[in-house]
């Protein structure tokens, strides 16, 4: 293609919305007219899909349930008005306390003001309020946000350890939607136990964000915790950013959480359009299709050219990954779908892997993200007439031209500033887009059957651990590890004993090896 | 495979040494004797090539340049007795250095210690220094360590803010191995400024790792900075970490450096044995190579379960990615290679995009890092029995599981702890399977000739930007955009002179633009 006819495609493509400031160039994927001409069936059944799930249908058939991330930011196309006045309620509620721990009306016990927030919680509880902590979070915020997001118990004790002094002035959230995920359970008890260690009453300091009767919200007031936040049923936790999950800790750090809503309800109004060149959402959904042959053949490398949305890849690995990688399609057949999602910034992974992106193996596309707005207030010049921000455009600009003049398809997204605004409809246009693809390729975008079986295993392996335990503590004499399967009749998950008496072992803790521990077979084992 | 099989497997292929405490664990990578047996020859050339890359051979052709980075933990290798104690010689004023600034013997202008340390620099100027921060820096650091690693203004601002009335204590380090990195040198251009502008001589807060002769040595000497250190010609940037790059930050936060350089010797030692089976990192390329068919078809994800290493898959991308994603092989032959990498950290991925790695697109395999030790200290029990750091092990271990239930191949790395020792040894393995895969497939993975087509396209933008504001500047009338893209004789580049108008529009610089910037060909452009 020509400079010429490549400039009219761009412009053919281009999708501008005024009211958001938004530009989206798909100019740079190569798929022809044929190509969306053979789409539009898909589409239109896309687009239908997507207003009856607007309008309260059951858009998740394997959990039986509604999905209505859609009404958080517009509460009047709620499907009834308990809904309707339950978003509003909350939103409400969600200010005005976040306004009286900000102000000090809501305070720690013999303290003025709450400092610190630690938000305790995983995936989808953890990976929105990061992304907006990092996009949004004032340099100096009135709460200062941390996050224990896992089980790990070293990183349990660094956050723990770092926040030690400030303990007595910390705010802590518990985000579970179901209030039985392990991890966020753990944090919870090992942080709750800092507290105490402390002389803290735990209660005091502690607020719930979860289901209506969890288990979390039953303890939460049986303890007289001091709030409770709802995470609706029809709310899944990859979408629940612009629900009491990410709005409460977005609030406590002076964000301004109605322009996020309003900027998703702007990006919602332009993506409900049935029209797929008017709808930037559909656009994009149409980019990926043709991009992996609508089998997820190549990679989505997200590279925003802005520090502050390095966290968006993780977050929209959750949404893409967890919502298109599915086994099976809507009619039971086996499809193996899904897109790959990575990335960091940019120019910076211009310095890491840009090189095999360019080079070498051709197993993805990029979208870049552009901020118009370099920053706020002037520039120092680097050089005559040239900020640090014209190279960061530069940068953009030549990376994008030198992938495509080796024929790697890129996406670009721009937007005239990182603000509240722009990532509410960052958030509302992927979602929008994963869940119009979700349409286009047959599949439930809304649930995670494949979580499970981890879990289950995972239980499983604590099971044996418990049982060798017991077994090593009543043996007379020292075990082989294959004695030891064999009495606890678990000698098809020997290499899991194997596994397990060597992690007892490394903590010191109820189990001694004896032997070379590379040698499974060789080793003695016995209680410590 | 049965159970008694796959067991059997398990203990075959398991690597051990017990002098690291490492585990390497390839048996559910499901591959046969006669792969192996089949790899052989390749490997016994990958093996030649690497002991003459180690004897001082010009590895990287196209440069014409030793690779040098195992000299840098055990300088009796290196080839001159010159480099030698060149190595020596740096690394006893590194911990010199440092030990002077942590002490205050080496202070800043009327203060009596430095308290942070800002970094600049990009690519294997930060993405190693950052890796080992967060693993191994202590929670309460002697100097805490910041970094600018963009040549982003807003993500500048960020920092230097946050930094601001600390700036009078904070030394600078300015990592550029040609000095010439853009990036970089508008990093440091932006930090001085903010430094003058509080009445501070930038140069007694300034420290350069730089190349010999580089014009950023040269700006140092000549203003008098604070100290230089060297950066050789014989490291490349990605595998710098272990040279005063990595080891200058890190012995600044009191991070044991000799320990690093210990660990990475050992682990040299053992990854240096000419015997398949014998050899980890060779046991990691054979896996590589198996999985993606020696041509990078599936994508490598890291899940390392420890918060302290969520940064390692950033730092390996560059490593494998930069390394290994190459157009053509040695003899010219066109290849398209690399191997795509990506992950955060278990369990918490397992919250986000586990969902699609067992049940999607099986376009990956997986390698799980698991270190034995939970925490320091004791554990809290969750449950009867069972602590934060059972579930830990349990996630990772069913995760496994449940992966390889479904088809999906994993490779397991096991450490003792994560500290020092360790970091450096997992280090030096991937640097030396890298550089043993390279030769697998034939290519050479110490040069990087992708990063240079967009730094040149880049600078052509500025080029057009800094003439496009000229002829605005001498227009009698708003011209239109396809006239100013005649006027300056780029009609060809269109494209891109819209969008750096868009650009110096958004910014209130030089160029204002009337109309709807939807529609680039109705658009009116003036000087500002």
């Amino acid at each position: 293609m020509d400079a010429a006819a490549l400039w009219q495609r761009y412009q053919d493509w281009l999708f501008y919305d005024a009211g958001l400031g938004f530009y989206l160039d798909i100019s740079r994927m190569r798929f022809d007219e044929a190509f969306v001409e053979q789409m539009q069936p898909r589409f239109n059944k896309a687009f239908e899909d997507m207003a009856a799930l607007e309008a309260g249908a059951i858009a998740n058939p394997d959990e039986n349930r509604m999905v209505g991330h859609y009404w958080l930011r517009d509460p009047d196309l709620a499907p009834t008005s308990i809904i309707r006045q339950d978003i509003i309620d909350t939103l409400v509620y969600i200010e005005e306390f976040s306004s009286k721990v900000r102000t000090g009306v809501i305070h720690p016990p013999d303290r003025e003001k709450f400092t610190d927030i630690l938000s305790i919680g995983i995936g989808g509880s953890a990976l929105g309020p990061q992304f907006v902590a990092q996009a949004l979070g004032p340099d100096f915020p009135p709460l200062e946000v941390h996050f224990i997001d896992n089980t790990d118990p070293e990183g349990i004790d660094r956050t723990l350890s770092r926040l030690a002094e400030r303990l007595s002035t910390t705010l802590v959230i518990v985000t579970s939607k179901s209030g039985g995920t392990q991890e966020t359970r753990n944090g919870m008890i090992e942080t709750k136990y800092r507290y105490e260690a402390q002389g803290l009453d735990f209660s005091k300091y502690a607020i719930a964000v979860t289901g209506a009767s969890s288990n979390l919200e039953k303890m939460a007031h049986s303890q007289g915790w001091l709030a409770t936040f709802p995470m609706h049923d029809w709310v899944g936790g990859r979408t629940s950013e612009l629900s009491a999950v990410g709005l409460l800790p977005a609030a406590l750090q002076g964000i301004d959480i109605r322009s996020i809503l309003g900027g998703a309800k702007q990006m919602d109004g332009v993506t409900r359009t049935p029209e797929l060149s008017q709808n930037p959402a559909a656009l994009l959904a149409l980019a990926w299709y043709h991009a992996g042959n609508g089998k997820g053949e190549k990679d989505m490398v997200i590279l925003p050219y802005k520090d502050s949305l390095l966290l968006f890849s993780r977050y929209l690995q959750q949404l893409v990954m967890e919502s298109l990688g599915k086994e099976k399609d809507l009619d039971g057949n086996v499809v193996y779908q899904g897109i790959a999602v990575y990335g960091n910034k940019g120019s910076t992974d211009q310095h890491a892997y840009v090189q095999q992106l360019r080079e070498g193996v051709p197993s993805f596309f990029v979208t870049f993200i552009e901020v118009l707005e370099d920053r706020q207030g002037e520039s120092v010049q680097v050089e005559p007439g040239i900020t640090s921000g014209d190279y960061l455009f530069g940068f953009l600009q030549g990376t994008r031209q030198a992938l495509f003049d080796n024929g790697r398809e890129s996406i670009t997204l721009t937007i005239p500033q990182v603000n509240a605004h722009t990532v509410g409809a960052l958030i509302a246009l992927y979602e929008r887009a994963v869940g119009l693809y979700a349409s286009l390729v047959n599949i439930n975008a809304y649930h995670q059957p494949g979580v499970e079986a981890g879990k289950k295993a995972a239980a499983s392996v604590l099971e044996l651990q418990l049982q060798a335990v017991q077994i090593l503590q009543a043996a007379e004499e020292p075990l082989s590890l294959q004695s030891l399967a064999e009495k606890m009749g678990a000698t098809h998950d020997i290499e899991t004993v194997y596994k397990l008496v060597r992690h007892l072992h490394a903590n010191q803790r109820q189990v001694v090896i004896q032997g070379d521990p590379g040698l499974p077979s060789e080793i003695r084992l016995s209680a410590l």
